[in-house]
Parts: structure tokens; sequence; C-alpha cells
């Protein structure tokens, strides 16, 4: 599994910049580019120390490929546990790609998506859920996302089931000792304390699994879908609250007729506003591709904004009406905000029957940003945020809540074979189970497909 | 003029990768950076060595922001010559600016565009002409263009005129010194010598200036315009040149509406084609532009392509001779490659029958590949790469252009006033108007005008 090939990849976005990083790693990584590098000071690379710098020239033969600083990283003090070598480069794109195919023809490889993180989990630097932490932290926009993969990288969340593991691992193995001696009836094993781990395990379980709910609206974004008549101000509001020029805002109704999505971080919780075409019956064919959109779009929708014009009230209240009930009934459990736009277009006696026949109304001028405040406070009301603040751990990741519910499973197997005595072989099977699913998060059991899995999903040169 | 600010950016492309580099440079770099990391080991980091990399975390109070590691460049060895903190951090657009933004609160200020290679001018790290030869080594995207920024950077170019502006300086204080013992009639300068050097720097002056042909060519990229009529395979051919699908090709006559652009690398020159819609009359609006940017291409072109469909030649001779007529007596000038493409489809009689019709004719099948590599060939031969070969100094900055037109200009004049025995005080006046010319090039002569114009066109973070 312990891969020999010293592998190269830019780490740094493609594209040109003021500088860019090639990245190598393995037993060759220093060897070869000792080799390509001209040292302005003349000092031999492999003789200098970890963690130290040097300028000089990436050299084919005779020809200067570029003036380059390289950063030496010895084992097992780099990323991967290897021998790491970074060359920070110009950043043109030419150079970058000279550079690379110079390493590649001197004997390194390609470097596979995460392939550097992978050799950093194999050569013990990083847990798997450490590991798969880098990839969340990286495509971490907003505030709380950084949060959960930063504490998550830092081991929080590993730490916490190694404990739990170690203990039960524990009883686990008094419980087979036990067995060894079955004819003399012995209990290694203090059955009152078992059941009280149990318990404790099974809450802290039962709290991990819980976390995901929030966990993973936390990395992915809440979405949000803003709905309405055409012409409402559905665009202006997005780009209100986006602040910027996303949609298309024009005076002409249905003028959205793709949905747009876009994200936006409020008080640190991404949220993930979704532009819509009105609901309206309509003959125009691209317009009505727009409205079955709406509605799909409030299926995948956890909020729905619903904006009206208010300055349309004494016409269309009675529709108004009859649509919010419709959404009402098709969506009970879904968060509806109901919004009067265009406030600042009507007056105070039409406010006041607004406010009177609904009764939820909120007002808003997405023009001038009256309310936008008060509709951001409303969105991150919904969300419970408790957990986060209280800096909890949280689970975002899918394959650890599908680890940890497996491993609950296991463990209500165990709580109710301790209820009903069941045999110590019996217990041993269902808790080794148990123990099998904790170590799949933290990476002491795994396998190739995981691995692949979970590694294919990060970029290449990280 | 020098500035005591400590700067901050981002060095590496925006958008997410593996790692990113936050740059800080300034008085207080390493002061401010130390405020806001926690080494691992524990070292205090403003008592750390030059050149030398540490492991920690940048904190904005109890919050970690991120992993990093964080290199520290002394003054005056850094690239700046000021002290430097590179941070290499997890490449999430959040982190990147949580982490500027942290250092804009600390009291840096955000670097302007090119703002590091500025301070990398004015503390003398570089000349003039090195600084601008490091935004072109950024944007060469080919050989040619990264040799030639490469050599430039390197001081190549900047040596070359220090030597004869010393020389000329050398002559320009003899001559001055007679002007204090004008009324001795010595002669300190030479005049024999002094017309050596003239005549010299006449000659290098010369073979700089005309290398701006090749130079300006190799460092924008060579435009070649493919010119003919609809569904002829212009875009095929395009795309078998660029190996990509960048341009949209398919069976409709007139598909590529607008004016598609891309360069490629061929023998290591850039060139840039352009695919244009056919050369037809035509009622459609749209197609109507297409045709007049054709025009407007070859306008712009340095090579013309011009292709027809070899399998259309029978109905179409006499309309081809009359366009090939007609692009030969409007641009005299500009070589004209004729390509009979798709013949693939045709048999060998009709191959012989174009063939005699059209000597300078060259056969292709864009589809298949036949002829491309012809094609690229006779491209190569037309652009004079002999001084490239030679690895002489190329000019292809037009501001040093100007600037060595101007001292050309002035040295002519002295030149002339050597030959016609003009009195030294005039003589003096001209070599000084020549040796600023020099100046102007490396920098010895500038102003903030002057310096605001080159480093507005680097890229922020350089």
């Amino acid at each position: 599994m312990i891969n020999q090939d010293t592998i190269v990849a830019l780490a740094t976005p493609s594209g040109a910049g003021a500088i860019a990083i090639i990245r190598i790693s393995g037993k060759q990584a220093i060897g070869i580019a000792e080799k390509q590098f001209q040292s302005v000071s003349g000092k031999q690379l492999s003789k200098q120390a970890t963690h130290t710098i040097h300028l000089g020239h990436i050299m084919d033969g005779d020809r200067t490929i570029d003036q380059v600083l390289l950063s030496i990283f010895k084992n097992p003090n780099s990323y991967t546990g290897e021998d790491v070598v970074e060359i920070s480069c110009h950043g043109s794109n030419y150079i970058q790609q000279e550079i690379i195919q110079l390493f590649l023809r001197q004997g390194c490889r390609m470097a596979t998506a995460g392939e550097f993180t992978l050799r950093a989990f194999l050569n013990g630097k990083l847990d798997l859920s450490q590991a798969e932490a880098v990839a969340d932290l990286i495509s971490s926009d907003n505030e709380a996302a950084h949060q959960i993969a930063m504490q998550q990288m830092r081991g929080g969340f590993s730490s916490e089931i190694a404990k739990l593991r170690e203990e039960l691992l524990n009883f686990a193995s008094l419980i087979e000792l036990e067995l060894d001696f079955a004819e003399e009836d012995v209990e290694f094993a203090d059955r009152k304390q078992f059941k009280d781990l149990i318990e404790r395990i099974s809450i802290v379980l039962k709290r991990l699994i819980d976390s995901f709910a929030v966990g993973n609206v936390i990395k992915e974004g809440i979405p949000v879908a803003i709905v309405g008549e055409p012409n409402v101000g559905k665009s202006t509001l997005l780009n209100a609250l986006l602040n910027e020029d996303r949609a298309i805002v024009s005076e002409i109704a249905g003028t959205t007729r793709d949905t747009i999505e876009d994200e936006i971080s409020i008080g640190g919780i991404g949220f993930r506003f979704i532009d819509t075409a009105g609901i309206r019956e309509t003959e125009d064919v691209v317009e009505s591709i727009g409205i079955k959109k709406t509605f799909e779009k409030i299926d995948q929708a956890q909020v729905v904004i619903y904006l009206f014009d208010a300055h349309d009230f004494n016409d269309k209240s009675s529709v108004l009406k009859v649509e919010l009930e419709k959404i009402k009934n098709k969506y009970p459990q879904k968060p509806l905000l109901v919004i009067a736009n265009k406030i600042d277009k009507v007056d105070d006696v039409l406010i006041a029957k607004i406010q009177s026949e609904i009764p939820e109304i909120k007002l808003l001028s997405a023009k001038s940003g009256f309310g936008i405040e008060q509709l951001t406070n409303s969105l991150l009301e919904l969300i419970n945020t408790g957990s986060l603040r209280n800096n909890e751990t949280i689970i975002t990741n899918s394959r650890h809540y599908d680890a940890l519910l497996k491993a609950f499973q296991e463990i209500q197997k165990v709580k109710y074979g301790l209820e009903t005595g069941l045999s110590g072989d019996f217990l041993a099977i269902d808790i080794r189970q148990a123990l099998y699913h904790f170590g799949e998060i933290t990476g002491e059991i795994t396998n190739d497909d995981l691995l692949g899995n979970i590694f294919a999903n990060f970029c290449i040169g990280k």
C-alpha cells in the first residue's frame, strides 16, 4: 500500500498569478530536485537543514526555466511525512508546466487527487477524519463550515471517538477474557460500570448523529427559495442580499427565466439563495419551464421566501392569499417568510391594511435596503446554531454519519444484550462490530476502495 | 518615495486550490506576523533565522483561522529587500480572505498592483528593465517569450545598456572637463576613440531597435487570420491546430458568427489564430457583421491562411481565384497561405487539377490531420527567429524601444557634431540627452508617473 514513487503536482490554483507552488514528495524528492536546482549560494541541497528556503534556478541542462525559492522538508517533519520539496516559481502557466514536465522526465510521477494527503494518512500524520477535514477546510466558504472543518482537522472529533473506542475496547478485552475462563463463571467486566459506559456512549453517539442535521446544512449551505409573481422584485432582493449584480434585474415581467443560485454568508452561516421565475399561469413556453422549476426549487429548499409587490396589494390580495394557502398546504413543515416588497412606493394606509390582512407579513424595500437586516435576522433564527455556539462537535460528513449510525445500532444491541443477560460471547461480537464502525471513522479500519473514494474528492496537489 | 507601510496581498492565483500564499512585506512584517502566529514548536518568530519555515496556527484572538507554514525572509535577503513573511495556508477563498483581513486589521495595508516588485526596484534588488521582465515572465506562455523575459530578468539587456552608458559617461566627463579648460584649448577626450565608441553604440542600438519587430510579435504572439467561405472547415482546422474544442464546429454554413481567437505555441513561438466568419455576400445581419470582422482581422493579422473546400473546386474555382486576387491586391505585403481542405474527400485527378491551377496550394485534411505539420512548418518559416536562436538580446518592451530610439537619435546628433567639429559644450548636451534615455531604461532616471504606469500592469501580490 505504501507508495515508493516520488510524486509531483501544482499545489496552487491553476492560472497565472504572481507565484505558483509545485510540490514534490517521496524518497527521491530532494535527490531529484538537487539535480535540477542551481543554488545561488552554491550550497548542496541535500546537506541543508529541514524547513529551510533556498534561492536558485531550475535548470533543464543549460536552459534556465526559472528563478525560484526552493523549500526543503525532511521526513518525518513534512505534510506527507516523507521528504518534501516545494518550489515557489513565477506564476506563468508556461513555467509551471515546464517545471512539472521536467520533474516528470526526471522520474517523478504526477500525483493523483489527494495523494499528498493520502500519504500523510498512510504515514500516520493524520487520521482519516482529519484527512477528510482538509478537503472540507479547502471547500469551506463561510465561518461555520470553516470552524467545523478546522475543529475536525485539529482532531477534536477523532479524539472524542478515539476515547470512547478505547474505553469500549477495554471492556471488550475483559469480556473476551471471561470467555477464556468460561467454566469458572468469573466476571472481570463490572456489569454496572459497563452499563454506564454503554449509556454514555449512546448519549454521545446520539448527539453526534443528531448534529449531522445542522452540520450538513452548514457544510452545504441552507437552500432558500425566493418565490413570487413576476416583477415583484425577487432579483432586486437577491442582489440586495448578495450585494452584487449576479441576477439580471429589469422592468420586464418574467425576466428571470432560469433559476439563479448564489451563496452568501449571514452571521457565519452559508445561505444558498435561489431566485426563480414567478409562480403564475402562463402560455410562454420558456416561462412555463421556469415555473416548473419554482416548485422544484421549493422542494429542494429548507426555507421559502414569498415576495409580493405591496403596490399591487389591492388588486391581488385574494390571489395572493390563495397562493400562500397553496404553499402552506403543500409544504406545511417548511418555514415560509411572507414579504411585502416595494413599500417605499405605498402609503401608510395600505401598509396598515396589508398588516391586518396578513399578520405574519414582513415589510421590505429591496431597492432601498429597508427590511433587509430584519429578513437576515429571521433567516438566522430559523437555524439552530446552539451547538455551533457551544463549540460542540458537529458531524458534517455523511460517511461519518453512516458509521456513527451503525455503531449506535450495535451499541443498542449490546445494551439490550446486557439487559437480557446475553452470554459473553454474543456480547463480544456486538461490541467488536461497534468498535469496527468507530475504527472506520478514524481510519484504523480501512481498505483501498474506501481510501480511493475519499481521496478522489480532493483536488490534485493536496 | 520609499514606503514605510507594511503591505499584504495574496500572491497565488485567486480561487480555491490545495494551498495559497499570502505575502507580507515591510518593517513590521515579522512583528505583526508574530502576534498572530502560534508556533507549534513554541519558538519566537522574530528570533528565527532568515529563510526558515515554521509550522503553526494563525490566530485571531482565541479563534484558529488556519494551520499554516510561515516562511521568514529578513532584509535585505528577500524579494523586496525588506522583511518578508510568506504564509502558506489552506487554499479556501474564505481562509485567504480571513487571513488577509486579519493582517489589515493589525496595521498592514493592501498592496497595490506590482508593489512588491516596485519595492524590490526601489530597494535596488532589480533595475527597472528587470522589474518589467518579471511581469513579462508571468505572462509568457511560450518558449520564445519566456526565454526573452528570463534573459531580461537576469539582467542580460540591462548590463549591455549599462556598459554602453558607462563608456559614454566617461567621454561625457572628459568633454565636460575640456569645457573647464576652454581657454587652454586642450582635448582630454580622444576624438578618434570617441568616434569609434559612437559608431559602436550606433550599431548596438540599431540592432536592439531592429530586434523589436521580432520581439514584439514573440511577446504578443503572431496573429494569423484563418479566412475562407463558410463551411470549408476553418473551425476544424483551428481545432486541429489548437487540439481542443474551443470553436463551435458544425455542418451548418456560417456557424462561426463571431471571431474566435486562441493562441498556440509552435516551435516555441506563440501564434494567435483568428477564426472568422466566411468571406461572402450575405443578407443575414449577424453574418454580415462577421464578414466585416473578417477584413478587420486580416488588417490585424501578420499572416493570412485562406482555406477552401477541395470538394467544391470545380464549381467555385473562378470565384476562388477572384477572391485570392482581391486579398493579394489589398494586402500585397502580407504572407498568404492558400490551402485546399477536405482533400480526403476528393480524387487524385481533382488534386492534380487544383495544383496546376493554383501552384502555391497546400493540401490539407483538417479532419484527419494530414498537412497540419506542413502548415505549421510554413508558419514557422515566415518568422525570422535567427536572433532568437543566436541568443541575442531582443527588445520586447515598447517603452525600451522608445527610449532606445530617442537615444539613437541623440547619438546621431553627437556623430554629426563630431563630423562637423561642433563645439564641446553642444556635444555635451547631446551626450547628456543620450545618457538620459539610457538611464530611463534601467531606471536610473525615473519619476512617479513612469513607475505608476509600469507597475499598474502587474498583478496584485507581485
